[in-house]
């Protein structure tokens, strides 16, 4: 079966009849007045496609459909005298804005546009009718450059003196409708099909065609849509909401977008078509409107809106068309909506008793709690604002305008803030992105190099201003209006809504933050709807989750934030801020040690130090497991730069003031530089080629648990080796580490346990993770270097170089850095987990890359099977929210495939 | 069954008895004179390790065989009037030279020790063996620290006046065993067992534990050897060479391992223990000495030979003993022998008619093949050995001796041959290793880190020559004998052999690989006998093979060199070296275009340039494949060094003397500076960034087969795409290079096949290889990248920083760059060629990392089902004799396994 009536479908089959026509299957068999139709299926496009053959069955099919149309019309299609007129819209199973092909007004021809106009008494709407025809189909079906068709109307607006398309009268329309045959002669070498199933027929291929078209295989590379899934067709009635003061065409949502608040949202334009809408024309007028101009269509439009509501048990956004004085249902699906409004209406929804709360739970995300917690601007405070583009990468920013990288850097040295400027990004901006607060171009979209590298930087930015005259020469923009923005000037730019204001506007921070962080009281009267809206979620993807949530915290105040947003402990303190600042000497005397009394001596010195941050965050998370990974980085750097310390060196040289402790670090500097230093000796490597230097560290680590044993305090500390590649390194550093707490229990006392663990980072690491698991207590998988290592790119070098192109050519989808990339690096992931459990059944397993509080990702760990994943305290929340909804939404599935 | 009598096992029980026990009992079968004994196996010290007991049964069993041996030699263990004494000797699967435990002369005591004196007529002897069996004991079983034991002999030595052990008499030696005595009870609280029972079972237990000593773990580690296996112990009646002049001892070997002609070839000493032929007291005289000395036993021997050969179907060494005047049998194995003589035996046995021609495949390997095919030194000339060492890196090398690397870099840089030696080298030396022809140290074996550097550089050193004094500082070493040699003098060094010799020694070719090139004619009457060995086995392999063998050439001159050694055409042409040299300024003004004028011209400057490449090239390899690596390295690797610049440019700013173009090339050299190059922007993604670089690359390559097509010739070009990590990377370079070749068709008219395939050198590529290759003609794994990037260390930095260490501590058994790393990235190749093939079952999978080459990897490659693998011209021959083998060796094991 390859054609479905509206009847025969429901909006569970999304695969085979798309998106579209699920929900008018599912609208029509609710009884609701939908222009009868049906829909040919994503498995006909298939096939087609395939085969370069439309399916045998399928004419017949069409056939039999196209009747059952035309009896519940009451016309037949491209009848002489009353033709039934049919539209031909894609229809995917996921949603593809703008990317295929749509055919209005088939049937119509030279006899039967007479009797359009005669049936409509409207001699006009019938030629133009027909001239719309001639332009899509030539263009869509026939493949005639749309621009000859656009010149011949621009040529006859101009010979008629009318301004507008609407100044057009029958008998221009009708000239017109000549003009257009003649250009779809010589440009197909064929006339217009006066066969009215031969136009269904055409206009069907080329929707199946336009699934292939460039534009749409560029856009499924980029949002992952599966090449192989074809398009379903939707054969619908015509109805025409331009057929008089008794017709219209307008968008109704069923409550809020914004707010979630109940009530009657939308616009209406009577007289029109969806497409003079999109046109913008002529302005629409609120929905409530319609009450005055058609009352009983307006009622039965409240009506339908409540039915809907109820039915999708959500916010729902309608398209409708009123066809003198007569209701048509166009579309329905259910409606986007702010982060704001959608933990409201979730909310809400559970308080009307439409849905349970874990619905709710699954009806929020991540993506809009992680877009709630940025500062914003005070809502209170003036503001004017001067444009408005794409919002690239969330946060607010306020500075002072610059227009280059040099000046970005040079004023930020000196402690100004700044919003950088520019047409567009390049990679030699990218300095100048790091100095900025902000920011702001005129050109490209959410994958242009600006907003790729600023969400990188998780910096704020605005991009694509269109109307920003931006003159980098000069030192300023000019935005609509005349207003003049100069370098200096202060500008603020809302990267969450696109926003660019002129001047100062205050920054507050989020009070879901301050919630968080316990500043606001959910319960109290005065608490905002959206405190209590995340508070109930919250508590909800709490008691669900199975996923742990530890923070990746350093110090003993990150830490403290960290518990405060749930954390349950950390699951990644790097140690390296413990070599850097006064410290730096210390990795300077161990390196430039020459005997073993030297390096010893440099070791000891750090021991105290060490020791104290240890006790530190132990207090911090009292009670709760610490994660400490054992020195990571590469020693040189913790040194000066080659390039620079060179020029210092050959300078000295140059000016005959010589100084032997440089040129004895740069020999040093020289000696460990590396080629490839993300590649090279660091981690474990380090640990077994520097002596002494794990042991210094897990003996601080140790003693440190033993002195806030002695002070009273639970501590539960776990050593992580990082960087292992194959089960001998963890081996023998573990021996090591074993060791030396051995020794501090001994002259200590100090009995807990202190697991110890490796990093899964490198895909050797995953590949034989069954043998590397005979040796460690926990896994934690450092999901940034894995992806690293992965797909053989260092982020540094990489981001700016290239991923903008990649995200626009659609080589990434998202870039592997925000999201996990679950074909590649997740499947080392999965093997790792299951080989690992396999070879030890009570292996501890968790993530700490930044993955970790990336909702798409904690899904995905969840489904991996892990038992915490552990990120930034500012995503904690984020992560325990997606790890709730991972859960209810995993058995939902469940659910629904044991029915 | 955990003890087996010698006749009831045979060679093929390795796995319980271990090497030595399976081999007596093969001969005790075959009826040749072993001593009665019994093996204990490998399955009971498993037990014993895991549970920490000796299992239940194992006592009686003992009990039993003890029995049957006592019944055997008619005497009881430990018997006071004649006691049976017992050998205890560790005997593992896989060989492990003196990493464990043996004890001798089981069963004597305070009592037997005077039935043996009596019995054999001997005092001495009696108490010599007492005191050897106290001083064993006590070191082996009751651990204790066997420098008592030494002071305590030589103390007594001392005070009798006697240089050496064999000077002490009877009494002298009894008065050793009571002081021996004393040590025992004084270190280990306890006398010395007088039970003989007591002492073999607790000598079991001490070879059982010997499998956990430290060095063994630490050689098992190092060689890969399963620490599961356990190790099984060989119970032995002891026989004694050294009871009179009608006794002696001595090996012996069924033909010449050096040159495998037939013969009598060996070593005897007469009235000595086979421990006095290792202390090398005495000297041995050749083994035809014996058949003055014994004729029976002499002839008798030779029978043996004969069988053993007969029945090994081999070379095999032999271990025997006679005890006045009766010939025992204590080991055999088939017998080590040098690369040359390996060729000539399998040749001569399948001459013989003892072996098949594929078995004589199987009995050489590539290892020995290549090692023949190193430049050696003229075995005609003269030449002054001054010492010995480990032949750590293959090669014969000369130069000037010079001791420090600043030395070695400054006269290299002026065209002198210099061997760098050093005491040993660290990381600090690489430079001058990089400027040496050889290196030579005097300290470390064949995991130093001069050993393992060399040979990732492929460089020629001996290592470890203990007999050299080597003062850096002076620059001269001093060599035995005196010979003094200083910095300047010219030194040769042979890394196959470990041989150094002072002077110039004339290097040859040799002759295998004037064979290989077409100058020696194997047929000819007097080409070597080695040259015709090789050759007919190389047809053999030849014959048998499955994989094809390509070369990595890129020049017209290495394609010319690679079909003379058997080349089936270029499996890897990197064209970097098309941008270097003059053409570097070339991509210097691509970097610095401005516009796409100067882009596309500098491209274009370059089209006629890389098409002449692609041409001779073409010519060379005529009729055979040849795939073509579009550029792979980033752009700044052909543009000045970042370090270099900036202190020319800063001298310049210093002195005055600005350079313009200097500066513009230094900021495009930081505005392409990477951190890490390796994983930056190179391969594919230079291909899709940098615009019209791939389709010049492309374009030179189809018109290069374009004209070779028009010049008669037979081109068969492919296009290689590298480092693509996911398919949509290779989809959209694919188009573009689809479009050029189409364009270059329809001007050329050029028809032939043009494939295009990818490289899989990134983890990701082999974990979507499924998808991959539906868009590839091909794969080549890359396992150079592939090594790199599974384990994330890049060679340049860590080979020479951490190796050396990763080897010695066994973290590695062999450099993952020499040899597959089967367990990480084999199994993503096995992944790859799985998911590939299953994809699109056409698909040609090769191979064109260094592996290639490698004679383990070969087998490797064979079973993972490639269709080729691809190395450089000198190793084709290598690879060539592996495919066969590998043919062969997996034939015969599916026979055994259908068996």
């Amino acid at each position: 079966m390859l054609v479905y009536g509206f009847a025969q479908g429901n909006k569970d089959m999304r695969d085979l009849l798309g998106g579209k026509g699920a929900n008018l299957a599912e609208m029509t068999n609710l009884g609701l007045p939908v222009p009868p139709g049906f829909t040919i299926t994503t498995e006909a496009c298939r096939t087609y496609l395939d085969t370069g053959q439309v399916p045998a069955e399928l004419h017949d099919e069409v056939t039999k459909h196209l009747a059952l149309v035309e009896t519940a019309r009451g016309k037949r299609l491209g009848d002489p005298g009353d033709p039934l007129l049919v539209s031909v819209r894609s229809g995917a199973k996921f949603s593809m804005p703008g990317m295929m092909d749509t055919v209005l007004n088939i049937g119509l021809t030279d006899r039967s546009v007479r009797g359009l106009a005669e049936q409509a008494g409207d001699e006009r709407f019938a030629w133009d009718s027909y001239r719309r025809l001639l332009q899509m189909f030539g263009k869509t079906v026939q493949g005639i450059d749309g621009a000859h068709f656009d010149d011949a109307l621009d040529a006859l607006k101009r010979d008629r003196g009318a301004p507008h398309d609407v100044d057009l009268d029958a008998g221009a329309l009708r000239e017109l409708v000549t003009t257009y045959k003649q250009i779809v002669r010589a440009e197909s070498g064929r006339d217009f099909p006066q066969d009215p199933r031969e136009q269904l027929d055409a206009a069907i291929r080329a929707v199946f065609d336009s699934w292939n078209a460039p534009r749409a295989i560029t856009y499924r590379r980029q949002e992952r849509i599966s090449a192989d899934l074809g398009t379903a067709v939707n054969v619908v009635a015509m109805v025409f909401g331009n057929a008089g003061p008794d017709s219209g065409t307008g968008v109704a949502f069923t409550r809020d977008p914004a707010s979630g608040a109940r009530g009657v949202y939308g616009d209406y334009l009577a007289n029109a078509q969806g497409e003079d809408v999109v046109a913008g024309i002529r302005n629409t007028v609120p929905l409530t409107e319609l009450a005055h101009l058609d009352k009983k269509s307006y009622d039965e439009l409240l009506d339908i809106m409540a039915t809907l509501e109820g039915h999708y048990r959500d916010l729902c956004d309608i398209e409708f068309t009123i066809e003198r004085g007569r209701l048509w249902m166009l579309q329905t699906r259910v409606g986007k909506r702010t982060a704001a409004a959608a933990f409201r209406i979730a909310t809400q929804l559970v308080d009307e008793g439409l849905i349970t709360e874990d619905e709710a739970l699954s009806r929020v995300d991540g993506h809009q709690l992680a877009q709630l917690m940025f500062p914003r601007f005070d809502e209170r405070a003036a503001r004017q604002a001067i444009a408005h583009g794409m919002n690239a990468s969330p946060g607010a920013a306020v500075g002072r305008a610059v227009f280059d990288t040099a000046t970005a850097v040079e004023w930020n040295s000196t402690g100004e803030d700044v919003i950088l400027v520019r047409r567009e990004t390049t990679p030699d901006d990218l300095d100048g992105m790091i100095a900025a607060r902000g920011i702001l171009t005129s050109r490209g979209g959410r994958t242009s190099h600006a907003a790729v590298v600023a969400r990188g930087m998780g910096k704020t930015c605005v991009c694509g201003v269109e109307t920003l005259d931006i003159d980098v020469a000069r030192g300023r923009f000019t935005a609509p209006g005349g207003v003049e923005v100069s370098e200096g000037d202060v500008i603020s730019i809302d990267g969450t809504t696109g926003d660019v204001f002129l001047g100062e506007v205050p920054v507050v921070d989020s009070p879901v933050v301050r919630y968080f962080e316990g500043e606001l009281d959910p319960g109290a009267a005065q608490a905002e709807e959206l405190v209590r809206s995340v508070h109930r979620l919250m508590k909800v993807a709490d008691g669900r989750r199975r996923l742990g949530v530890r923070a990746n915290a350093d110090l003993p105040d990150d830490a403290a934030r960290a518990r405060a947003m749930g954390a349950a402990g950390i699951g990644l303190c790097r140690t390296e801020h413990m070599f850097l600042g006064e410290r730096r000497r210390y990795v300077e005397a161990l390196v430039l040690a020459e005997d073993d009394a030297e390096r010893t001596a440099a070791l000891e010195a750090l021991l105290p130090l060490q020791r104290a941050d240890f006790e530190g965050l132990l207090a911090a998370m009292d009670g709760l497991p610490v994660t400490v990974r054992l020195l990571d980085p590469p020693l040189h750097e913790f040194l000066p730069d080659l390039t620079d310390l060179s020029v210092r060196v050959a300078l000295a040289g140059e000016r005959g003031v010589r100084d032997p402790q440089d040129e004895r670090l740069l020999r040093a500097v020289r000696r460990l530089h590396e080629q490839n230093p993300m590649m090279g000796l660091r981690g474990v490597r380090l640990g077994l080629v520097v002596p002494g230097l794990y042991a210094l560290q897990v003996r601080a680590v140790a003693e440190a648990a033993a002195a806030r044993e002695r002070a009273g305090g639970h501590p539960r500390v776990e050593v992580m080796i990082p960087l292992v590649g194959t089960v001998q390194e963890l081996e023998l550093s573990r021996e090591e580490a074993e060791r030396t707490i051995a020794d501090v229990r001994e002259r200590t006392g100090f009995t807990g346990p202190i697991p110890v663990g490796t990093m899964v980072e490198l895909p050797r690491a995953a590949l034989t993770a069954g043998a590397i698991a005979r040796a460690a207590d926990f896994f934690s998988f450092g999901t940034n270097d894995l992806t690293q290592t992965t797909w053989g790119f260092s982020r540094d070098d990489v981001e700016a170089a290239f991923f903008a192109a990649y995200l626009e050519r659609g080589v990434f989808g998202v870039s592997p850095f925000e999201s996990l990339d679950v074909a590649g690096v997740g499947r080392l992931v999965d093997l790792a987990v299951r080989e690992g459990r396999a070879a030890r059944p009570d292996l501890k397993l968790g993530v700490c890359g930044e993955h970790g509080g990336d909702p798409d990702s904690v899904h995905f760990f969840h489904e991996a099977g892990l038992d915490y994943v552990s990120c930034s305290a500012f995503r904690v929340p984020v992560a325990r929210l997606e790890a709730g909804r991972a859960a209810v939404l995993a058995d939902a599935d469940a659910g629904s495939a044991s029915r």
